[in-house]
């Protein structure tokens, strides 16, 4: 589907980012401190390849001579994710960590064939798809073997079939968000799975990490959307999921989906795709606070009557998204808000794709509508985010964003202790951080947190500064909520699993992974750490 | 809650069947070719008990001395569910299987505390919640173990909390559904679980074997429920479960969920709850013929616009509900069906429960609608089923259920190589089955097949005549479905476990089992043959 020679080349650190408008820098520099800084990445170089000719030959015998690529370039393409820290590594000296060669399989047998081979030959695999990992899921770690490979997956982008009249669709994992929704909506079909990574995440990503899209209230959790999953593994494949719904025994895909390449590679998925809808609109309202817009989408939640796409901002990120964003009147809209009363303005923004919308107004006591505008604003920007921030990083700004979910009875404590947690570790002479959260994903007993701080980067010790503030964070969360929401484990939470699942939940983990990879060669230190 | 010293007392073959009228057993005798037999369950006599005093006392230890049951009463109140096999052992010669002691602890920590004495001393662990299962859940069977004991979880009978903001409630596993019911009342919630095993299954049974209750369309399977759950096991008390949604690794609530007691005794849940509907309403309608009713409910899934109880009879099981219920004009409802032009008719019932019925009335096409009275006999007999079965069993039927689920693109196809293998097996010289069917659950991308098969007891063989019936239908099931959609795995699927999850899967199970009860004593040989 896409251009497959532009894949096995790109680097994921290729910038791709926004223009940040003159305006917004300036806001910035009052808001935070920030000192006009411009910085450039450095020219990386990858870790020197370590894999063996015989192990190099072995795999091109499966995947052919070309498909095993060794280049400096290739390697530094699959050389970790796209977390803060990942990027800052690239303005900071030393070699980058990267696999030793990439690996770029065709078919789901091929997948196994090549783990067969590392198993063999004691080779570390990390199953590669779109790179957006943000919590070191795809880090270039070889644990106890000597080499390491990144198993591409580019080249899995088939819609293998369709069942419309089960509204079932079966993708090969390397398919990536835009190009699964072209070859559904030939048919008809949409997903509906749009989270932010969307634009070059994986239909297999989505599954390897519980992926949750900005539609979760509508389309539901990317677990919800799965069917069936097909799974190689280094003693062979694994299918799973024959019906909608079982009682034959626990649920094992739901041990597949989030299992971020520990224990197995996933190959093919089977989705519940939805009619394609006929329209599609989005809205923004204002509530007058957190307290408030908390209660108006709980009470959404509770009568499931939510928009599709419901998203709530505090305060911090309402003034942000003012402040920042093009093409509002802004001045006119305060004015508008404070003639109506508003006196702490939270965004809400909702959007219905093809669902009636007067069940949810119905619903929606003590919001001010602002129609479709500011709906347009938000959907026209819902993939920008990592652009934004790649354009703030190269102004010397730290920007990271930290998510969570908890009940609605813990939601404003939770979201008080991050808040502090992150305030008061960001906090330094010269620099205020901004620290800004919202919900984007409510449930009938709770709902989600997603935090964004921004503060001017401690260029004497840059990592230093954000590793202190995710664990100020991460300790919060831990007390009264998921470690995450939707980001995954990877490595940078994995020291908090035992805490959320039980000393137990990790022997049983690992005991499945023994199983399914007895020689321990998939995904080193990701999950289980 | 409920009256414990009868539970402690009682037999789960107390015999509570109903009448079966007049009308209804001339009918059957004219179409099964039913003599009139009329059979007793003869005077059973347990096994006897083989626990040591040692083991006894150090049970009593724990639980105290009266909640130690060793009698003939107790043990034979335990020994073994409500299958049809289950019932005809006790119109058979010899012994009936039982636990060697029925073990009642009052709280989660003394379930831990029972469960160490038995690891320490090699004693098979039964739990026993309501002993409804039809699949051999709790049969009293013992591995490789001397002795085995039924853990009664009937003390476990409190709801400890309510949280009215996040609509949480945190059930002990042995709080019946009535109990559970009334109260969640109190506080003006619903669980909204109506299993046909509703009166008698607690929460715990329902979590252990991924209970689907007949509202399942709108309050979804117990295991949408299940926010989280603590668990007891030989090696330490296990929870899991803090947030709605989460991507910390896989979901290992949903191993938790339908392990069947065979990975650790759950003693509490927490369930996600919802307000008391104001209003319930439940309607009958006719389709024509099952293609067309099966395209309604399809379309009513598809459109997300399902009554929160949907429920497509067949034409054979439709025939025999208008000719085996009381109080239906049954002749003038056919005159009027066949003025309308049905041939073919299919009872279809929808239920909602405080939701608006407009989006579902709209959607509905080409079907005639019968009003509440039709709705009101479903409503009255929904529990009926089992009582109804005990009535016929009396009478020399061979009466049973099964069930499946798949996609609807394999639905009329699997209902068709089910019925016809129950009809080849079960057809005799002088014995003509009444093969029957529904759909109770739907989804989006299929739904479940119930099959109700209903024959004379052939007396010379009447072991043989079901198992031979009930093989057929399982393995033209394996081919399409899965096992079981809702009545749990236990002793009679597990041949069928393996071609469903592959051997990886079941050696995923072993494993976890392994590190949770490493010297196997909880519930002997189900699930996992």
């Amino acid at each position: 589907m896409a251009n497959r020679e532009d894949h096995l080349l790109r680097t994921a650190w290729t910038a791709d980012q926004a223009e940040l408008p003159a305006h917004a820098l300036r806001w910035l520099q009052a808001e935070t401190g920030l000192t006009e800084v411009v910085t450039h990445p450095r020219e990386a170089r990858p870790t020197e390849s370590t894999l063996t000719d015989k192990a190099r030959d072995l795999l091109a015998e499966v995947v052919g001579d070309s498909y095993v690529l060794t280049s400096d370039e290739a390697r530094l393409g699959r050389a970790g994710g796209l977390s803060y820290l990942d990027l800052l590594a690239r303005y900071q000296p030393g070699l980058i960590p990267a696999p030793d060669a990439v690996v770029v399989p065709a078919s789901p047998d091929e997948v196994t064939a090549v783990l067969r081979v590392c198993a063999e030959w004691g080779i570390a695999v990390i199953p590669f798809g779109g790179g957006t990992s943000v919590v070191g899921g795809v880090a270039a770690m070889r644990g106890d073997k000597e080499s390491v490979i990144a198993l591409d997956l580019v080249r899995l982008d088939r819609l293998v079939s369709v069942d419309p009249v089960s509204h079932l669709a079966v993708f090969e994992a390397g398919v990536r968000g835009p190009d699964a929704e072209k070859a559904l909506a030939e048919h008809g079909f949409t997903l509906g799975h749009v989270p932010q990574s969307f634009e070059r995440a994986t239909i297999g990503g989505f599954a390897a990490t519980r992926s949750a899209g900005q539609a979760s209230s509508g389309y539901g959790r990317f677990e919800d959307m799965v069917e069936a999953v097909r799974v190689a593994t280094p003693r062979g494949e694994w299918r799973l999921g024959v019906a909608p719904a079982s009682a034959a025994g626990p649920d094992l895909r739901q041990l597949v989906v989030g299992s971020e390449g520990v224990l197995g590679v996933i190959t093919e998925v089977t989705v519940r795709v939805r009619p394609l809808p006929e329209v599609r609109r989005y809205e923004g309202f204002v509530v007058d606070g957190w307290d408030r817009g908390v209660a108006v989408v709980r009470e959404l939640a509770q009568r499931r009557v939510l928009a599709d796409i419901t998203r709530l901002s505090d305060m911090d990120e309402t003034r942000v998204s003012f402040s920042l964003a093009g093409g509002l009147k802004t001045a006119a809209l305060k004015g508008y808000l404070k003639a109506r009363g508003i006196k702490e303005p939270c965004l809400l923004i909702l959007g219905w794709e093809g669902r009636d919308r007067s069940a949810t107004l119905k619903a929606l006591q003590g919001a001010v509508r602002l129609g479709t505008p500011l709906g347009e604003v938000w959907r026209h920007g819902r993939f920008n985010g990592p652009r934004q921030r790649d354009a703030l990083m190269a102004m010397g700004v730290c920007v990271e964003t930290i998510e969570t979910a908890t009940h609605w009875s813990s939601l404003s404590q939770l979201r008080s202790a991050v808040r502090a947690a992150l305030t008061r570790t960001l906090t330094a002479e010269g620099r205020k951080p901004i620290v800004m959260c919202h919900i984007s994903h409510a449930y009938e007993t709770g709902a989600s947190l997603y935090f964004t701080a921004i503060v001017p980067r401690d260029l004497r010790d840059p990592m230093g500064q954000w590793k202190r503030a995710k664990k100020a964070a991460s300790e919060a969360i831990a007390k009264l909520g998921t470690i995450s929401h939707h980001h995954a484990v990877g490595v940078d939470h994995a020291p908090y699993l035992p805490g959320e699942i039980g000393d137990l939940g990790v022997e049983v983990l690992a005991a499945a992974k023994k199983v399914l990879d007895p020689t321990g060669i998939l995904n080193p230190a990701k999950l289980l750490s």
